[in-house]
């Protein structure tokens, strides 16, 4: 993509209302505009990254046995008030009241719209298990929306739902998004802890809260530094197989948010140089709740030995829109967001230091065609700012790579590529450019 | 995918309350599912259709220059009252009242908000032209929503906007999203014709919309045949170059919807045996509307000469989740959908006779395997039952070609391969039916 009809508006002032480093830094490399109080336009540079964000949560849903839909963000109170949550749910749900004056809201959540399509076309315990799962724009009308896209009022929220005969398949279920969970967020260059969790609104029994720790986390948490050294199950995990070993060993060692904390346990549980007392952010929340929503709502299935029974549910979540704040928290330094590979807006951003000039043209047009060729993703800066800009917005930015061509060194046949998370510089040929960045990202 | 671990509700019945041939294929092969008046879900086989769909949207915006963001589907009303539009849109506009009694809205397009994120960045002539385009959910409350997604409530829609510094230029910008439409369009199988058209709430004076034939059409349309045999821009065709040969070229023969035809002019400007009077589908408008928005809310650029200027826009959109409608009328038969392979929710169907036969069963899933390495989507039917209604689903959902797997050919090495739209059936040996589909589906 060139620079010149892109369209990234950069900010050179720090935005005031931004209180955190993600939501200042997003503001700033113009991924993110705010439309309302907690409500976003998504600039093409923020989309990108979201869209990589999504591509990475269907991979490993779909490798966990997931199946994708989609629900529509208009949903009938009639359904909420078969649950029993329409009155619970208190002003965070927005409602709405159509033209035809129905009771209407906008999805903060799906069990009851998920449930509902179960019900109307799955009958036999053969058909289990199954897991449904879509991405879509949820609506929470917080009192008080802050820190940009970590806690909007219209955000977009990975929620599956799986369904199963009872409790001891259902766990099964569980342990296949748990470890779904696992490889997801470290795709992303993120260490996400699984922590005991209260169950909060939806209610249940069995639930992990996934947290990132960051300084700026909403939350308190406690947990084993153990935690930060563990291997993730690998591509190859096969999903078919007893997974509890996994679950085990990723939820032996204490850890736990504030809400569920017991501190004698953890002090008792954790040898001091362990314990790690920190903030986290939650990107993510499994539950198993058995058969909350299926009893009042009519959702059976008839089992082996021919009589109906309600299905036994969980949910899974995963801040979509969410992750972009968390992972920016994790991964920045003061002149910028430095974007991990896998979810990085483009790989490589390619600087012109002079367009006009045939020789810069020449090379950096060459280069450009050559990377989007071998796939590699590039933002090629043709435009005609001074130097000193260009190389700021591409810190900004926080592309893992930044070549620069200018008169100087092409003149020697040289690029500058720069690290941008080392900071590290070389001087490099075309072709060893090329071939260096091409080893570094693609697999 | 295999068939046993998707999520595919057959309806064994034709369900009574679908007017048109689309929304009853639509139910009938699982892939939406109503939820309320105009409101639907979007089953694992609709989605992917749905997702192709804005696929190639993408790829045609992208070739145009046009550069992808996302807008939120809630806005505030205030952005209306700028324009004027809040008090005159009327009770198609889902008004919402949020917890801090501020006016909402559920947006039924954006040219409000993407003329807010312009004049917020963009300053000089030197930054355009610029076209902004995104993908997202829109709502309108339609007094009598029906016709399944053709006419539903919520729906997905690609809207794009340009901005050009004065009517010249805008014009040029709007001739980019034409040409980009006839491609758009074609690659989905559709011959959509461009008509003359009112300008509608939107207002202005530049407007086609984008109409497909079809005897379920919401109105009546009057053409020249020749439309039918016109070609389209190849993939080749340079957008920075002067395409108004090509437009002149797709207007100079009468095409008018009912709205504004006057038939005195229709009939002296097309010869009696090449006029079409038929039924016709919307499945995208243009419009060039100059200052219609930019004027009032105050989105100017610095021009050439120093002065400022209100922007020349206009909009264009493309009824995504409509389209699938639009394709289904166009290509079925008595049996069910035909799907193009370009928008086909996989490209082919292998059917197992006999799930729990050795030779049956390595057979299948080797060709499965083989078939998914090779970039072909299947459908693998390894469910257990019987063969007439594993053929009568896979002719109901369309996909472009079926293979069939059982004893008895199988004890002789071959498949039946079955082409979905002629009906043609061969018995090919693995090695042939591979072949013979990698050629099909592969470019």
């Amino acid at each position: 993509m060139r620079l010149s009809r892109f369209f990234l508006p950069i900010l050179k002032e720090t935005p005031k209302e931004a209180e955190i480093v993600s939501h200042r830094l997003m503001l700033r490399a113009g991924m993110i505009r705010q439309q309302s109080a907690g409500i976003y336009s998504w600039l093409p540079l923020g989309l990108r990254v979201l869209r990589k964000i999504e591509r990475i949560v269907e991979e490993e849903q779909a490798r966990a046995g997931a199946v994708q839909l989609l629900m529509p963000t208009i949903q009938s109170a009639e359904l909420w008030r078969e649950s029993g949550r329409y009155d619970a749910y208190g002003k965070e749900m927005l409602r709405i009241t159509d033209r035809h004056d129905r009771d209407m809201l906008y999805g903060p959540t799906n069990e009851e719209m998920i449930t509902d399509i179960f019900r109307s076309s799955v009958r036999s315990y053969k058909d289990l298990p199954l897991n449904l799962y879509h991405i879509q724009w949820k609506f929470r009308d917080e009192v008080r929306p802050r820190f940009g896209v970590m806690r909007g009022r219209e955000f977009l929220m990975k929620d599956a739902y799986s369904f199963d005969l009872d409790q001891e398949k259902a766990v099964e279920s569980y342990n296949r998004m748990f470890v779904a969970y696992l490889r997801t967020y470290r795709r992303m260059g993120l260490t996400a802890i699984p922590m005991r969790a209260e169950t909060g609104p939806i209610g249940g029994d069995l639930s992990h809260e996934f947290i990132v720790l960051a300084d700026t986390g909403e939350s308190a948490v406690f947990c084993h530094s153990d935690f930060l050294a563990k291997e993730i199950p690998g591509e190859d995990v096969d999903f078919d197989s007893d997974l509890s070993p996994i679950v085990a060993d990723w939820t032996s060692n204490y850890a736990a948010t504030e809400d569920v904390v017991d501190m004698a346990e953890f002090e008792a549980a954790v040898p001091e140089e362990k314990r790690i007392s920190a903030r986290g952010i939650e990107v993510g929340q499994t539950f198993y709740f058995g058969t909350k929503y299926s009893e009042p709502m009519g959702a059976k299935v008839t089992g082996p030995d021919g009589k109906d029974v309600p299905v036994h549910m969980g949910s899974y979540g995963v801040g979509v829109s969410r992750l972009l704040g968390a992972i920016i928290e994790a991964s920045h330094d003061d002149d910028g967001i430095i974007w991990p590979a896998s979810v990085a807006p483009f790989h490589v951003g390619v600087v012109n230091l002079k367009p006009g000039d045939d020789l810069t043209d020449g090379a950096c047009e060459d280069l450009y065609a050559k990377l989007e060729a071998a796939g590699i993703e590039v933002l090629y800066d043709d435009t005609d700012q001074r130097a000193g800009a260009k190389f700021a917005s591409m810190d900004l930015i926080g592309l893992p790579f930044q070549v620069v061509g200018g008169p100087r060194g092409l003149k020697d046949g040289l690029f500058e590529v720069k690290d941008r998370r080392s900071g590290e510089k070389e001087m490099l040929s075309p072709e060893a450019a090329f071939n260096k960045l091409k080893a570094a990202l693609t697999v």
